[in-house]
């Protein structure tokens, strides 16, 4: 798989993308990402590449102009199954998205900054808009690295099977239940004795109550959608 | 303002921390992040910090002692607003909460790998926890740079007023209007003409239109909360 990231601060993002799972993605040449710094498509002299909104107010907007020059090109070397523009107007992200990415081949990412993009390249290029969350960031940067890190550790053998997503929150529509590991006594806390009972069909079984249980509590909202 | 974070992967942080608003933040004073690498806490000559799962199953758990150290050497320092674990099952982050968390002094985040942190460390230090989205990822750290980036720039100082995040989407419920900026023709896009009409009182109106017709058509349960 292959995600083409445009951004204005491809530096940001160096190290999220070589460590840990994504790294070990790229190692086995399961996942590719590019950075294209969007400012060498920057107007003139001074590489510009937003302006004042128009109608007046706070904050600057990205102009068409050098998006459009860097989003033409990587569309004449690619096709992709979406062009996102990460954005907190966007769909919300969750897991099933994720897993729908993931059965995809090539990505185009693009994360703004200030206000925002200007609206037309939003209707004329972007296929998908994404927020990862109710709130402002500085930037979609870290937006785009928690597609490509939540996406990419669903590609076939990124993951080893201690570390297997099927059990993950979300999967089923549940949160995780608790986990312990040893000591069975630390400090003056003990684990749940069912844990230790080594009767494999009663700790399913609470785990999937204490899913339950915990989702109902917490997250009521996953039951009934 | 200041943060410790409790990592096993600290230079996954470094860039993001290191960038844009962030590095802004941290060169005028105003904010200060520490990286806590728990692995120096690990067990034993090969500094172990996980252990499989009481119960069986797939994915490792973050042992209590390592975890346990750190914390108590840390709230020793210093007083906590709150200590916070990155858990897909926490609460759901928002903006609302930012803006609580931009009035503290001192957060303590920690970030999760694996199947998670053994439940007992939760039930004794962790004040708050937090989910900034429904969706999973390979770790925390993610999730604690959008942490630090949405709480970040909310302290007073970190932005200038071109970027001032008052019209931000969601700080009143909202979803930000469409923004455009020159060329006021692109292509054959063009910007609509009440925005270069230059009669500010109805610019004003429609923008609260659209930001209202859009949080009706993309998010309308911002509407009804």
């Amino acid at each position: 798989m292959h995600f083409d990231i445009i951004t204005l601060l491809p530096e940001l993002l160096a190290s999220p993308l070589s460590h840990s799972i994504m790294q070990r993605a790229k190692d086995k040449g399961l996942l590719t990402v590019e950075l294209h710094d969007l400012r060498e498509y920057g107007m003139g002299k001074h590489r510009q590449v937003d302006d004042y909104q128009f109608g007046g107010g706070a904050g600057m907007v990205m102009r068409c102009e050098p998006l459009a020059e860097l989003i033409d090109k990587l569309k004449s070397e690619r096709t992709y199954d979406e062009i996102i523009y990460l954005t907190p107007d966007g769909e919300q992200y969750a897991q099933r998205r994720a897993n729908r990415l993931s059965l995809g081949k090539n990505l185009l990412l693009i994360c703004g900054h200030y206000k925002g993009i200007d609206q037309r390249i939003r209707d004329e290029y972007v296929t998908l808009e994404i927020s990862i969350g109710d709130y402002v960031l500085s930037g979609g940067e870290l937006a785009a690295a928690v597609i490509v890190d939540s996406v990419g550790r669903l590609l076939p053998g990124v993951l080893n099977d201690e570390t297997s997503a099927l059990t993950d929150s979300f999967q089923d529509d549940l949160l995780a239940p608790p986990v312990y590991t040893r000591p069975a006594k630390w400090r003056d806390h003990e684990v749940p004795p069912i844990l230790l009972s080594g009767h494999t069909a009663n700790i399913e079984k609470w785990r999937e109550e204490q899913a339950l249980q915990r989702t109902k509590d917490r997250r009521p909202d996953l039951l009934t959608d």
